[in-house]
């Protein structure tokens, strides 16, 4: 590794060019690049195969037994580069944070990238999904499940919004995600026989009634307007949770999480049966 | 009702009010009063047997039809408000709700007031719940799943906070919901002979592993430090979902709808069994 480097001034190049691509999709996606913030998220991103290409610190913050342990996790041709708290501040999501930041490759999520090691994986699709904390909260059931992947069908933007990796506490790097349109996801689905499953009011068995153990794909659409037609014209069964109260809306995020879970059940929770 | 009122100035003593009411669960719980916003939300308090102190509309946002199906519906003593939008703007919470806010007495939800009407209930307990998009998440699951009641344990503040109403989509005004510490609460229990599962992950076993059809109570925490001593040492069994990612941590709301839609399954779906 080189010298470090200090960043001292709020006018620094690299300064403003982090602070557009932590604001901006379109930047992201131009560079390749994205942000991220926090040790934990540095580490599972490492841990997932991310080339973290620079490493921001401020020395007042973190203290200097972490910046050696960091610095031994990291790839290397990363370049370091200290930063004043003035500057630290200007660019992290919170002051309270541990004083670290990371600019980061992003990954090609195209679909002919995923490699399914399962013989009978478990899909997550969101189709459309909305809000950066309910792409979180997804995110983190389908680690906690274990699920083979996440699709994201027709997504409003990246992965990458700063709001997504927080409120996903890191499992935007732990699972396998892949982002397409849904005709491309219906397709790669069908040539994989993997059957769809789509949450929906209309034609739907109760969701306890169906088999999940061979490989299968639960499909959610947004909570505003559900899913577009054509997930409905290609599902192999449309599921759905009764409900009994008043007004029966359950947050997009809790939806998925009881019909994962209920084909983790079925699956007596057993790890991924990797080929 | 006698003639409306109308309010255009902002330094009116209503508007600064309805301002504190909003924001200091202090002077809702001093005052027996708190601010709801929208046209559903009104009728969903009006349901469950709210009474309505003052309803302020917006002649210039609110159609001359709804503002009748509105005064078709309230209580007799409400009173009535014309605000000016400027009036109108500085209380709502966003300029684009419909153009319709309302003060309306708190409810009492102490133990002795909750009426459970079935033998075999179904209850969520959320201990400490912290953050309002939380509450207002387990409110909807509690809502979809007709939850026979929600109890809240040691709360951190009042359920009537406007965070909550809205997150809860309405859901605050169609559950049941009881507050007390957690000593009354768990005291509540043993002598309604309600089984406690404490979600946690000590001496735990398998959620789909226990039975759920008698009397039961799931018990979560907060997702930094989960239950208390108390609710361990008198929970009947400890309960876990099986989580095999890599962080393994879901958000409470996710975790609780898990737990309650396995005790739903378990229970046919049926609707509560009234005596």
């Amino acid at each position: 590794m080189s010298e470090i480097k200090q960043i001292t001034s709020l006018q620094n190049t690299l300064v403003r060019e982090i602070l557009v691509l932590k604001e901006k999709s379109r930047e992201r996606r131009k560079k390749g690049l994205f942000v991220l913030e926090g040790r934990r998220e540095l580490q599972l991103a490492l841990k997932g195969g991310y080339e973290v290409v620079t490493l921001l610190y401020c020395p007042e913050i973190m203290p200097a037994k972490d910046i050696l342990e960091m610095k031994r996790i990291l790839n290397d041709g990363t370049t370091l580069i200290e930063l004043s708290p003035k500057v630290y501040q200007k660019l992290a999501y919170r002051a309270t944070t541990e004083g670290l930041i990371a600019v980061s490759k992003t990954k090609d999520h195209s679909l002919t990238n995923l490699a399914l090691k399962n013989r009978n994986p478990l899909i997550l699709v969101a189709e459309a999904p909305e809000k950066p904390g309910n792409i979180g909260a997804l995110l983190r059931t389908a680690d906690a499940a274990n699920l083979d992947a996440v699709f994201i069908a027709n997504a409003k933007g990246d992965i990458y919004n700063p709001n997504i990796i927080r409120s996903s506490v890191g499992c935007i790097f732990t699972n396998s995600i892949a982002m397409g349109s849904t005709s491309d996801i219906i397709s790669y689905l069908k040539e994989h026989d993997i059957s769809i499953f789509c949450a929906a009011l209309t034609a739907s068995k109760n969701y306890t009634n169906i088999d999940y153990t061979k490989g299968s794909a639960i499909v959610v659409g947004t909570e505003s307007t559900g899913l577009t037609y054509d997930w409905l014209e290609n599902s192999d069964q449309n599921i759905v949770i009764p409900m009994q109260g008043e007004i029966d809306s359950m947050n997009v995020s809790v939806s998925a999480a009881i019909l994962i879970f209920e084909a983790k059940r079925q699956r007596d929770f057993s790890t991924p049966n990797a080929i």
